[in-house]
């Protein structure tokens, strides 16, 4: 616990992250865009900083929780950025979600300067932030992982290494189709269920159990039919990662049909202004096709 | 214990299902089609009948666990049918999974002849009839339900009562649909892991434990990195509960986009005669599409 | 001409295709199910039959012209139908939209009378209908078809030998394949159109002249931006054709994908009371999930 | 005829249109970056620009016609691009096809330099422009449209003003998802007639006519039928296309479930290296499906 850590972006998953530094012992300094979610944090104990670059001055290891691409590199490479001032031999852990091929760019522009990355984006929710619980999934140089350890175990449960750098990315876009596919699933089940009037709440218990089972259906099943739609992960979120998702499909060329198909009905949900509704208000597409509502 | 039970139907699923009721104690005499499935039934100590009037002749509790809704309508309404012999007060258990509306219809023939019929689908595949820990949803009346606990509770795990008469076929549809549209979403991740380099197993270790888990992913996943495609449950059957699904919805008057899309990539893999393979080759619809396979 | 002409089936489209044959001097014998249609036909001259028995007795080719595959099953197979009264060396003309499969089993019954079927289901809608315009799809024998030309020429302008019996129909499915995929890429465009803020008449001018154009282009996407919804040919007409093209290639192995996908946005139409609607009204599905209407 | 025209792309396209140039006697200097494609346009009196800045000196109407949204950006904003050196009141008319939003930008820069831009996007296929039968969709001034009139017609024969800058290009993906989805249209039709036993050249004589009809179906459907993927438009271009038209649906909020869905094949096209085919090559993601070939 020798590393000194920054922590770039205190939003609704980093706000948690770096709670969790702090509780575990670590020094945190901290910065944020906008200066009302710094307090809490500096209540807690942590340094506060006016810039990236401020943060990676007084920094080992620095850890950018941000919403994309334009964000990560602004904050790494931008005016007043943490390439600035970083010191050969620190190490920069990016648990936002961004693109595999930025990834790749943004390290190249860090190992110019002799530091280092991780990309080791993030999964689990508000709760999981909160908690300690996420999963993280890292790419990047193996020694690196093992000196980041002690800081992404305080932040959470799961830390797994899949390749190198940009692979972390790469793993949680693999995460991100899985959600939401699954969840579509979810949708034209309860749909069914609903229009063939089954008790949902029997049937969530008859069929959760076995092969039809998943996260999404025993979590998210029974937010959907008590109509709570509360974000663990909002719609705009989903949106930003499933384009993350269809660009890097387009780079690799492979179709990803259903992924694509399901892109179109988030986009809808935009439109609609249900942008800040949980995940799983991917059913009210659905429903408005279906010009019928699920409902327990 | 003192019904007297009639096993109609030793297919893959009927064979375990009737061992594990010989195994808790139940007399059992059997039927099935063609008589090579016969004998190791009756080495266990099964009495064997010649027609399904004969199960039903000797039996208060007659299980069928047949293919599809003309075969039900066979054994059940059919010359040398159950209903043919069937005594009033004894309880049909339809295991097999068929039509909602046509459970109803032979529900009231049964009825006309003082008989009960509980609709009885199974999930869990062969493994789970062999171990008697299938997921059974059952619709029809409470009462007959409770009558034939004993018996269900020796063919599987979780037994869940979804309503009245046809509930319990409706329930498995909305099974199958998250079973293969989650199937989808499996296969499109694994290919966006594949193309973007990922080391599959490290992956599927990495995003199955979270919001992107299910039952599908965890143990079709490895299956598929493997390219085993020894069935659980067959691409033929799914492809056949799949029109099932869509029929009903389309009776109920609502739209399933990415059911009838994945209906129409099993209509295509039965064409390439995988047929028998097991419903994970969904994956090779996509792989065909994308010309390339999926390999750790 | 000198075959005495019975017509059953006095709909939207049989209405105006039994006046054409009136109209070109045959002798006409009708059969409505409901009555109310058939007085304007008895004014233009035609006699009244009581059953479809009764027309085949006096005719010598029977036109059909009704709903679906039951329908057709019924005036012709069913009690009162021309199966009971038909001559050795008459012939059935069934101009509806049915089955290819029950097709077959329908000639195979009017053969063991000893009479000849000509499935030849019509396109054009009831404009084509009033106006003996009518695309007309033959399947069957050739020298029948010769002997029916002059009575198809009274209907249709283009009648074309497309094989042999249920080819007609299998045509037809081709066709409405083709009708609804088109329609739905015009939704997909006027969308964008509109979202895009273009002219959306200009850009109906600009576009359909070319590689873009299409009949449903040029004739129904000025409905469209009107919003203006009166049927040519309704959404319940549709859906129907719709579900006998799914079955049909269900039947044969092979899948439908965009086909598959545009029939549960016709359900869903349905479902919200829009069956009654032109088919041109598939934009509303579009329209409903993305929250937003097409308009000049 | 006062303009001095130049000329920068001779691709495919390109070349014809400056042929037709010169044919109609107007004084054209070209540009093209591999300089094999000038030969033929010097021999028939064009003059030879060694840059597009050059190009931009000697002219007053510069016509534009290359690949994508960065090629047009180099040769009108890049070093030794238009910019540098062209005179206020000169007109760029690009007729490339790309971004509206990018079309929008480089108006502004032109503008700074007291120069105009129309955005004229063609449509027609190389035969067009070989033909001077393009169709050409105009957005910007109507009066800088009447001075580009005369080299427009020229090059095509439909000209049609659909609104102000970016308008052309939004008219132009209009143009792009009616023939893809309609091609997609035929590739199904195609399938199911081959399935069911057509004749396929019957069957596009029964249905090209009615309300089924299309340029697609009428002119690719030939093709397809005697497997001839020789190229009007190729799979690479059409799918650069589809990718503006889901940038620009994305940008506007807008669902487009079926140019989607057609993109993801296209895709898959690209990897199973058919870039070079026609775009009706996109039967061939529905044949792979199927394991099944259209033919005659």
């Amino acid at each position: 616990m020798n590393e000194s850590i920054g922590f770039i972006g205190l939003g609704i998953m980093g706000s948690g992250m770096a709670a969790n530094l702090l509780r575990a012992g670590f020094n945190v300094t901290v910065w944020n865009r906008s200066p009302g979610r710094i307090t809490p944090l500096a209540v807690a104990g942590a340094a506060v900083a006016d810039s990236p670059a401020a943060v990676a001055e007084s920094s080992t290891l620095i850890v950018t929780c941000v919403s994309d691409t334009p964000d990560v590199e602004e904050v790494i490479l931008g005016k007043n950025g943490v390439i600035e001032t970083i010191r050969p031999g620190s190490l920069v852990v990016d648990c936002s979600t961004i693109s595999p091929t930025a990834t790749k760019a943004i390290a190249a522009r860090l190992a110019a300067s002799g530091a280092h990355l991780l990309d080791a984006p993030v999964s689990g929710g508000s709760e999981g932030a909160a908690k300690g619980t996420l999963s993280i999934m890292v790419g990047g140089d193996a020694a690196q992982l093992a000196r980041a350890m002690p800081a992404l175990q305080a932040m959470g449960k799961t830390i797994t290494h899949v390749g190198g750098q940009g692979a972390g990315q790469m793993a949680k876009l693999v995460n991100q189709i899985l959600v939401v596919v699954t969840m579509q699933g979810v949708a034209e089940a309860l749909l069914l269920a609903h229009a063939g009037g089954l008790d949902l709440e029997q049937t969530l218990a008859a069929v959760g159990g076995g092969a039809a089972g998943s996260w999404m259906l025993n979590n998210r099943g029974p937010q959907v039919i008590r109509r709570d739609w509360r974000p663990g992960f909002t719609v705009d979120l989903q949106q930003k990662d499933l384009r993350l998702v269809l660009e890097t499909a387009d780079q690799l060329g492979i179709p990803l049909p259903s992924t694509a198909q399901i892109f179109q009905y988030y986009r809808a949900l935009q439109q609609l202004g249900l942008g800040g509704e949980g995940n799983h208000a991917l059913v009210k597409a659905l429903e408005r096709l279906a010009g019928m509502e699920i409902a327990a």
